[in-house]
């Protein structure tokens, strides 16, 4: 096969066969391919596309450039969730223990903070002594111990989407739906799951603008998932705000406490009640999404769920001290408190600004070798269609950072728009699409 | 400016402004931009295309990536002649000398075979002696004093064009209108020429296969050599077999100085005629292109053509013995005849195939690092719409290579195709366009 001709192919909006982007996939990640030679390429297949043959094709060679793991020592049905990312949404820390103390077996691989947007792993290294760099034995003991382990991706799994994906990432090739598709899909494939439940988020603070774009990214997602079948639902939810109300590592650990203890009830409560539902289903252990709920919504308010997740902190090395008293977790240096000029509705939030508000102030990277500051972030006190008098609180900044904190404290009203007439709140979930 | 916002823009089908394409192309040439970004720029590109300002705009920042010649302190118009390949186009090496006996000046850069086209350099080498890597004053120095020079392209002219050429050649970019147009312009235009003939080939032999694209070519072209004030006269022509009836270097060197002698008049001497004329008319020295020609036949009819041939040879250190007396060139180690196995007309000749026969024969070059043979070829004695009888030598090869010269031989007719009725030969000029 001839690299030039594929490109060509690809080039001229013709679909390419199996064994064409195998030689594609396999020559770039053993570098037999040069990086401009598969930059060409990634530029025609944004332009053109794939149709959901070629999507599959994509995922399974990625997917098949590592390792697949092989669950079936252990018992039960394993389910994953995964969230096209945003900002404030840490519902993996709760519904995987939520879901593992339904029975459903969690074997769940996350990413980090990626632009404005927080990760997983961030987030669970904020606990002190966490080990997110498990090896593959222990995070099947993990697994089998706990029924839900948390870690990220290894050289191991899907080691060509972590080459594809870095140079997606300097060559304007992101945005593409069935390469963003392949990337999600052979990372969660290889994780050996049964099912997987989708959180499509689409708003000002998700990588979707748009509902129209989010509806095809999961038609797309379904579709590779139906072909390599697995179980899928996918939700398509509302990012025109933050998740809840903490946006930063350790203050994300903190507001999933809190939600697992039963002390708070907002809208990452209600849309982690339904992930959480949608995977005790998918997993076995209810007869519909419904019951999944009332599943999810009882281990919370019987303490279920809140003891597995410091099971699983505990088996992961963290000291869980903090998750039973998190008021002992050290705070950030400085603290600035923003209060509202005026009266009104929230109106809206630009939740992509409020996310890279939160970066700077410490809680992601700008470049790849930033460290993270886990204490620093953002509590924004309300959501669109709340009701805001002058002199109200309206968020609070944390960082160590003295130059930061104060540049978003004069900028950070810029971010919000207010109203004089009564606001309606977006709808927080637009739509299941079961893939069935 | 950022370089992926830059592919983003292309890639979503924006224009760009000069000051950006400035910054692509500087930055590719000194290696600040990588070879992957830019590819997935040329990518972009050649998908979403250029409209005639940007090609413009990449042809002056090719062109500015390197030495303008200034040949003001030599006297007289100079114009050129550009053609974009094919089987058997020796025309530069007959109007060169033909317009530079009308009193034109042609300072005329060359290239090297392509693919399955010849190189006017490596015909030119093929005379003993000849050296086509004149430095650039040498190149003033025969201008001056003959009239034309024929030189290869330096690295001081359009480097950003050798670099960018490459790119295209591995990245599946090279059929693209607006970066051949830039490639060509920004080497031509480097000349210091105030006019050019265009030759735009179109057949099964040429790189633009239907007239259409052809026609398209020819339009851009025009519309860049007008953006920087040259005068330009645009040829059609056909190649769907081979020009004149010698393929190879040494071989295409003897055709032409039979043409300069007067001793052939063939579709060759046709199109030379036609092309001389162009540059005698742009050089202002003739009323009109019909005048131009008239001038041409005379100056081969009264031997000065032929003359002034001999003199830039000299110049450029060729031994002119071989070209008043072709007949003691060395032959080829072998040659093999081909004869017709059927009666009929010539109704297509593969001439794509028989510009790589000869490459395999040993006149072109299957690697870079390929040697040429100057000797080696094809003599292909018919036409389309010739009449031939069974044992008619329908071609003579040679090559000093046994197994290539055999391989040819088997597979020889299989390029050329038949017909029991009278057949018509293709309008060798199908369209003359001139740029005002």
């Amino acid at each position: 096969m001839n690299i030039i001709e594929l490109i060509r192919k690809k080039r001229d909006g013709y679909s390419l066969r199996k064994d064409e982007i195998d030689f594609l996939v396999s020559g770039y990640s053993k570098n037999k391919i040069p990086d401009y030679q598969f930059s060409a390429f990634l530029m025609a297949a944004f332009i053109r596309g794939f149709n959901s043959e070629e999507t599959a094709y994509l995922t399974s060679s990625m997917l098949n450039s590592g390792k697949v793991l092989n669950l079936n020592s252990i018992t039960g049905i394993k389910v994953d969730k995964h969230s096209t990312g945003g900002v404030g949404d840490k519902t993996s820390l709760i519904i995987a223990p939520v879901a593992a103390a339904a029975g459903v077996k969690v074997p769940m691989i996350s990413g980090r903070g990626l632009g404005h947007t927080g990760g997983t792993l961030d987030k669970l290294e904020s606990i002190p002594g966490f080990k997110t760099n498990l090896s593959l034995k222990e995070f099947k003991s993990v697994l089998k111990k706990c029924g839900a382990v948390l870690i990220g991706q290894t050289n191991e799994i899907a080691p060509a989407d972590k080459l594809i994906y870095a140079l997606r990432d300097v060559t304007a090739t992101v945005e593409s739906i069935p390469l963003i598709t392949a990337s999600i899909m052979s990372k969660k494939l290889a994780e050996g799951i049964d099912g997987l439940v989708l959180d499509v988020k689409t708003g000002n603070g998700a990588f979707m603008k748009n509902q129209k774009d989010a509806v095809k990214l999961a038609g797309s997602l379904i579709s590779a998932a139906k072909s390599f079948n697995k179980k899928i639902i996918t939700f398509i939810t509302d990012m025109n705000q933050p998740l809840g109300n903490y946006i930063g590592n350790w203050l994300e650990v903190y507001e999933s406490i809190k939600i697992l203890k039963g002390e708070i009830q907002n809208d990452l409560y209600n849309l982690s009640i339904k992930l959480a539902g949608a995977m005790i289903f998918l997993g076995g252990k209810a007869k519909n999404l419904s019951e999944g709920e009332t599943i999810a919504e009882s281990l919370i308010n019987n303490g279920s769920a809140f003891k597995k997740f410091t099971e699983i902190v505990k088996a992961q090395g963290g000291n869980v001290k903090y998750l039973h008293n998190p008021e002992i977790y050290p705070e950030s240096i400085f603290k600035k408190i923003i209060k509202s000029e005026t009266d009104g509705y929230v109106k809206s939030i630009n939740t992509y600004k409020l996310g890279m508000a939160a970066v700077e102030l410490g809680a992601g990277r700008l470049k790849k070798e930033d460290n993270i500051d886990p204490k620093a972030g953002i509590i924004f006190h309300y959501k669109i269609g709340d009701r805001i008098k002058k002199g109200d609180v309206i968020a609070e900044l944390y960082s160590d950072n003295k130059n930061s904190i104060l540049n978003i404290k004069n900028n950070f009203l810029n971010m919000v728009e207010f109203s004089d007439r009564k606001v309606y709140p977006p709808k927080l979930i637009k739509q299941i699409i079961k893939g069935d």
